[in-house]
């Protein structure tokens, strides 16, 4: 490698700027090994359809409300969160099957949206509902209660930078078990 | 505030698993305060349209290859990235006028993309055009030579979440300024 080599030593510390009041208090994520793909793939679709109507508030530190300024003006959010549950020993693994689900090939970690990586600095996409002050009332967000948040920042068309995304057959498969087009 | 008030003095700290080589080594972020708008748009617009076009590598850091496994049947990926050059004056910014243009109304930082924010963690949605081991070759990353990596995420329709974004009149201006539907 070269002289880049002293970036990767670095080490970057961030301040949480709220965190997440939710109904989800359990972790979703288990890879418990004996669960038949049949009845995982159903208790994955069945968690999914619950998320996707959560309701969950976004409590920004009062020093930051000004900082939400505008952001009413937007139907949809990236929230970036640290799911503070997650083990460090979680962070070590190198492969999973996605979702747990034996049924789909398994693959390295920056493969999948896996919440268990190295820095599992976790982005979600959710529908704004509400901003009062420095609360903000979401839809659809995968975070435990009391997860840090790190970043808040509007979708925008400008930042999305994908026409036509092409997946993995894994992929296809999921986004067909959840009836996305 | 009540007792989740102790994850907001958590501190998180993050080892960055690669970096960027890329031929952008300068901040285009630029608060100059003097520049005609009509002049400062055009200067964006032909810095996304450089952008847009620009071939980076990601180099991820040896330990980490095995993770990549799988990616390569992706056609996009986000990149998760610090933006090293940022000076912390420039985390402590509460509005701004977005991408510098005075034409634009000031906004909250999180109300924009800006990099100047307080956890400048960077998100860019990028073509993925080959890996090579632990080298992946992307097209259209804005993220200055050196930056290092904090992840790599494919691009997935379920993880996206968001059918028909609206957005305030400024992102429309901007979408329509960068020819995007």
């Amino acid at each position: 490698m070269n002289d880049n080599d002293s970036h990767l030593t670095l080490e970057i510390c961030l301040k949480p700027i709220g965190y997440v009041k939710s109904e989800l208090t359990e972790l979703t994520f288990r890879m418990k090994q004996d669960i038949p793909p049949d009845i995982r793939k159903e208790q994955i679709l069945s968690n999914h359809r619950r998320i996707k109507e959560v309701i969950s508030e976004l409590i920004i530190h009062p020093d930051y409300e000004e900082l939400l300024d505008g952001i009413e003006a937007f139907s949809h959010i990236v929230v970036v969160f640290w799911p503070h549950l997650l083990s460090s020993e979680n962070r070590q693994i190198k492969k999973v099957h996605p979702m747990g689900r034996k049924d789909l090939p398994i693959q390295g970690i920056f493969a999948t949206r896996s919440p268990a990586r190295p820095n599992p600095v976790l982005i979600s996409n959710v529908h704004l509902l509400e901003r009062q002050k420095n609360v903000l009332k979401v839809k659809g967000l995968e975070a435990l209660n009391g997860s840090p948040l790190i970043d808040i920042k509007p979708v925008t068309r400008f930042n999305d930078g994908v026409k036509s995304p092409t997946f993995p057959d894994w992929i296809n498969q999921i986004n067909k078990d959840f009836e996305l087009d």
